[in-house]
């Protein structure tokens, strides 16, 4: 993520404005996550990640569960405790209680695995109302990769370098063109012997790596559920660049369900009845191979994976 | 609303603490809203809404709207505008970007019903874990009306002194008699001869007039429909009592979408198909009657009634 | 409509295979929708919407409405009074009470559009996984239309013939152009000297107008909800055309819901609280011009349009 | 479970008469679940739920999952194979396709935990407008538990015999003690002196063991979601009870869902990241103690749970 994200002069001055200004609140306030309130975390080669709002912090999750007339706070360790407790017993609507509001800019392809997530509040740029910049995504080249051969849905080998270019050219080249038809389509230089095409028809030339933005609104509960799913080594690697950036963020925000988050999700692992039976019959010292095992070859693989990993 | 919330000395020492901390913050802020912020708003005997968080103001309606880098408004006037056309076009997302947090005390008959509405996230206090207090709903003796003869879901005459009195006092006995019970089967008293039965079974002896409590989290555009719903006439009157109290709040809160509410959902009337060939024909003069309105007699009732109104 | 939906053969024998079973049930059956169950009603150039299963019909909403033991049904008239009395007064809950599941094929900006309607189960082909077809969408001559130079989001008038021509071939030149560039990366002719770039990748080359297809499950009520909206003028005219074949299905499986939504949803009109007085001084006689009304122009021009139209 | 339903006689014949129609359909159909279609399966005292009405089947979790043209089904073997791969994979979206809806009679204790599962659709039988019957929970001796000294939600050792006489003689005066008073308010002899209070003010003085019902319809993803959650041995045991019932009629419904269900979420344990290091030292042979294991002592003890159960 070495890119910076690029605003024109009106964005920016909108953007330092809204960030010049400080006000007084009695609301649970996060120092951390001031710090980087409106400013554009980079993802990718033109989007970005941008906390607008948030409400609550770690002490809203204990004061919920505990239905608190006050903060609901005890000692650090005991409410570090009660998250983590909540955390590994599946209490989810304490952690619903906190809530924070993103505006992102993304690919089309990757919005349209992120609006899957419906539990999510999203307000999108219209392209039937506005005219879409010329900004469209290409990989880089370490992300170009083959199809993978064992996985229909995956990547295998990372491309080699003239292919690999020959490949960037072609995408290019279509963004490039496919994006100058819309400028025509539009009318954009106000030809007078011919209409613009409306908006919403013109759009329908431009490929799914051209950029959108919206502003999505999350409940923390919710918010983790999407992490982990988008984190994950299954998810496309665009997306897991979105996700990875908004980790961070959750760090800074609750550092407490953060940590308890990591723990009891992302480096968990659920084992099936059928594995559990495995584990004990080696834990009491039997040698049990794949085919007494009573697992499919599949889940021999995935859990052998799982206990190595 | 003549009562005053009654807090034991804790709660009213956790409510002052957590009142009296100022923060510093970038974020949006409602100076109106925070002069409220945590204070128990009395409801029903006892009752109350607090208002324990939130997220947005009328600007952030108009920035999600605009998908903005920056505050997102223009001329107060332009802002109020938008504001309306969202409304009356019933453009819904933008408003989901506001999110408001409550702890609310109420009886259970109440929040039977307040959960049906499924778009919020809820934390109740848990009866199974933790011992109820003796509170419970007497109605006020002008809300102590007879079962309506023609709405089966209403209530008609309020009942008359003697009587109402009787009333009171039979639901008063029996509230009373059956925590003593829940009291003696928890072995409150710790007599060391019996055990006490679990919470969770001891509880199923109460009443639904006894009062619970929840925090309770939804996005503006949610509590509007819930507001708009709950505080109309044909809702029974105890919750209505609350949605009222909470009106006040969004006045606080959105003055803008406050206006818009009242004007377009609140104050405004459907007219269906047939109904609007009613209007047109009697705005063109023509004398309507219901024998020849094309409506059947409920609806034409209820046309009369708006017009009226 | 003129179109009829291209299978391939094996799609057509799966379709035919399925059809033709019959079994029996206990089960509340919509005759009239039996007869088009499974068969592709064609919308657009290649697009189209297939019922795969119901639960429910008109009964099943007068059934859960009174929580009964048995069909729950009375006289028909009493069904059909009931019916419009729950529409009228926005009773959902027992039209969520019936479900209906679609097969839908749909140019990628009109499934963009639809997506946002959240409280469906959707499952899409995935682009990760498998190939998407060399179909999309070009617009009927009579649909191209310029931009509304009144309304930002919308279409003003027709484009006329030689000019309409040239906008048709460019974007069938882009749409074949990407795909020429898809099936390259793929390298869908199994080249030996070089590997397919990944499934995930290469999609991102494909424009909007191209055909993705998913299964779409939905309630009655979260249904109508949706074709209210989507039906309307306002929307944009493709999804419009989906709407308006999904209406006629509903008027095939629940006649009587399908009247009371014409009439009490798609037909009707809401007047805000001030187009209200104005409405009442209007109907006593008064003479009421737009500047004594208390409306905006805007307001009062879309007062007028529904009173008109 | 000995118990058996009551009906009065025009639900019975309501019920028989709707058991006894039979239909055509080409819908998917599962003749295990229409053996018990509109049956009342017993629950606790008084309780029952009963299938309604159904959408789907283990077929159309495969159909879906492949967008399919026809039924989707392969060979049993793959069908079976892709069902065990989606449950264990997390893809929720197919199981949301299939679709049941239950007619529930539960006391409202149990309905208040019950609600708190927001994705499914609820048209209860409401106390305003009518009259609820008397009949209200009383425990069975066995499950007259005392609290538990080691979990604050939990119950302890089963109450003796004559206490537990005394309890139950408690609980049954109080019940019916309001119910009378319920009675009275109503003025349900029509004592012509006085009015009737209004149902939905006389309710307030039932207890929360009085029973309710409604009709709850849920797709297959969340009922299993709800039936993990409620058929744990953390659930309150009334609400087990129902779990128990409905997981029975889940293995008749979707066969194949079923044995995944059980195997990969009921029979299945998740190892934090922590515990799963643990978990890796003993199976290298390394002998791992609470001290040294970097769990708290409630993680150990869990954990050591898990491995032994």
């Amino acid at each position: 993520m070495a890119a910076t994200v690029s605003l024109n002069a009106t964005q920016q001055q909108e953007l330092d404005d809204q960030a010049q200004e400080t006000f007084q609140t009695k609301r649970a306030t996060v120092a951390n996550l001031e710090e980087i309130l409106y400013k554009p975390l980079p993802v990718l080669d033109h989007g970005f990640v941008r906390v607008v709002d948030y409400m609550g912090d770690d002490s809203a999750i204990v004061q919920s569960a505990r239905v608190s007339y006050g903060k609901g706070t005890k000692k650090v360790t005991e409410d570090r405790g009660l998250i983590n407790y909540l955390m590994r017993h599946w209490h989810t609507t304490p952690f619903e209680m906190c809530e924070i509001k993103f505006h992102i800019k993304l690919p089309i392809f990757v919005a349209r695995q992120w609006i899957r997530h419906r539990t999510a509040n999203v307000n999108e740029y219209s392209a039937r109302y506005s005219i879409l910049d010329k900004e469209f995504y290409l990989p880089k080249l370490e992300h170009l990769a083959a199809q993978s051969t064992i996985n229909n849905q995956g990547r295998g080998e990372v491309l080699e370098g003239k292919y690999a270019q020959e490949v960037l050219e072609l995408l290019k080249r279509d963004s490039m063109q496919t994006y100058d038809t819309y400028e025509y389509l539009l009318n954009s230089n106000g030809d007078e012997s011919r209409p613009g095409l409306a908006r919403e028809l013109a759009r329908m030339n431009l490929p799914v790596n051209y950029y959108t933005q919206w502003y999505w609104k999350i409940d923390l509960h919710n918010l983790m559920h999407f992490l982990r799913l988008r984190a994950d080594a299954h998810a496309q690697y665009e997306i897991q660049a979105y996700a990875d950036v908004m980790i961070d963020v959750l760090k800074r925000w609750v550092p407490f369900a953060y940590d308890a988050f990591m723990d009891y999700r992302v480096g968990a692992a659920t084992f099936s009845s059928k594995m559990l039976s495995v584990l004990k019959r080696r834990l009491s010292g039997e040698l049990v191979t794949k085919e007494n095992s009573g697992l499919t070859a599949r889940e021999w693989g995935e859990m052998e994976k799982t206990l190595e990993g």
